[in-house]
């Protein structure tokens, strides 16, 4: 059933592009590697960038103990939203330009997790999440594990939103001298670099490797 | 002076990568395609995506005019964050994984503009920010004018932080086995794509023919 999971994650504007079916909302989220994430501080709301991961249950955010947005978000409803940008949508008119994109947005409740194995779990998720590392590094240790605060969000309220295609012009427009199509635009990864520090000679994780020329999306 | 114009506006983690130069804000800001801007509303905290455009003293925001989120910020503190992804910083260990990238975050006051002519240069700017447009295709019509809803909000409250480089890893890894360094990625446009209702023998403008191939950050 494609029918919003609450009156708040019904999308209002263009429902007609709404999707609420959950392996829509996973694909863009396997998509993606930054969400923006939101919540109400007592200066009014704040919006950053962080990194996540997820599972068929939930989203999992991370960062230092003291991150001030995190801790702001634990126990209290949060927004992540997730963007992947396909396309300029260039219409006769300005007005009906637009932009070809995948996104999901995600409102619910932050809990913290506490529980240290629950917790080394979900950064595992979170960091392979990016791309499969966890198990070719050192260890991430208890102390590494306290020094993090890991925030889960469920994703029963999730909503994802798509546009594709041509720019919708007005009949009388189409008629009209001017140009209308899409410029796509893509992200992909480029060759690995190896750090200053690293010997130049260790090999690149073949996988790493491999990243190289291909589209960030379908990693 | 690289001072936050604000305490909210202070970046608490990794200050080190704070920047408070109007010309560094402006520089991300002119290089970002989308806003993830976020409010309070009765539901809890909303962040969607939006196209946006900014002057030397205002971002502009703009959507139709029932639209919910720029409904919800008009007339209150509203937060506008943009990201720009440079590359995945893999460490010896995923404790010290991170990305690089621009960003910055704005907060502040969001106000409607009700002038028809300041609204419409409003759009103008939000527009050609995307890729100059707006003088190419059928004018805008005081109705179109009337059907959108435009804020502005204050680029006085503004901050960049930005990462770039390596790893940062503990003495007693770099020792270790382990490959470190950076997986760099990057957005660029795509050949444009004629409408399906445009004749394909109409001339692409060739501002967007000369995109195809450059990065969507030095548009």
């Amino acid at each position: 059933m494609n029918v919003a999971p609450s009156p708040r994650t019904q999308v209002r504007r263009g429902a007609n592009r709404a999707d609420y079916e959950q392996r829509t909302i996973r694909r863009i989220l396997d998509a993606g590697l930054i969400a923006h994430v939101g919540v109400q501080t007592s200066d009014g709301p704040l919006v950053l960038p962080m990194a996540y991961g997820c599972d068929d249950e939930a989203l999992y955010l991370h960062g230092a103990a003291a991150n001030h947005l995190l801790g702001s978000g634990a126990g209290h409803d949060i927004c992540a939203s997730i963007t992947l940008l396909d396309g300029l949508v260039m219409a006769r008119t300005p007005f009906h330009n637009s932009m070809n994109y995948r996104s999901v947005v995600v409102r619910g409740l932050a809990t913290k997790i506490t529980d240290p194995a629950a917790k080394l779990q979900a950064l595992r998720i979170i960091t392979d999440h990016v791309v499969p590392n966890w198990d070719v590094g050192r260890p991430v240790s208890p102390t590494d594990n306290r020094k993090t605060l890991v925030l889960q969000m469920p994703l029963t309220e999730a909503s994802a939103k798509i546009r594709t295609g041509d720019p919708i012009d007005e009949e009388h427009d189409v008629e009209g001298p001017w140009w209308a199509g899409v410029i796509p635009l893509e992200t992909r990864f480029l060759a690995p670099r190896t750090a200053a520090d690293c010997e130049s000679s260790r090999p690149i994780p073949a996988h790493y490797v491999a990243l190289e020329g291909t589209r960030t999306d379908e990693r």
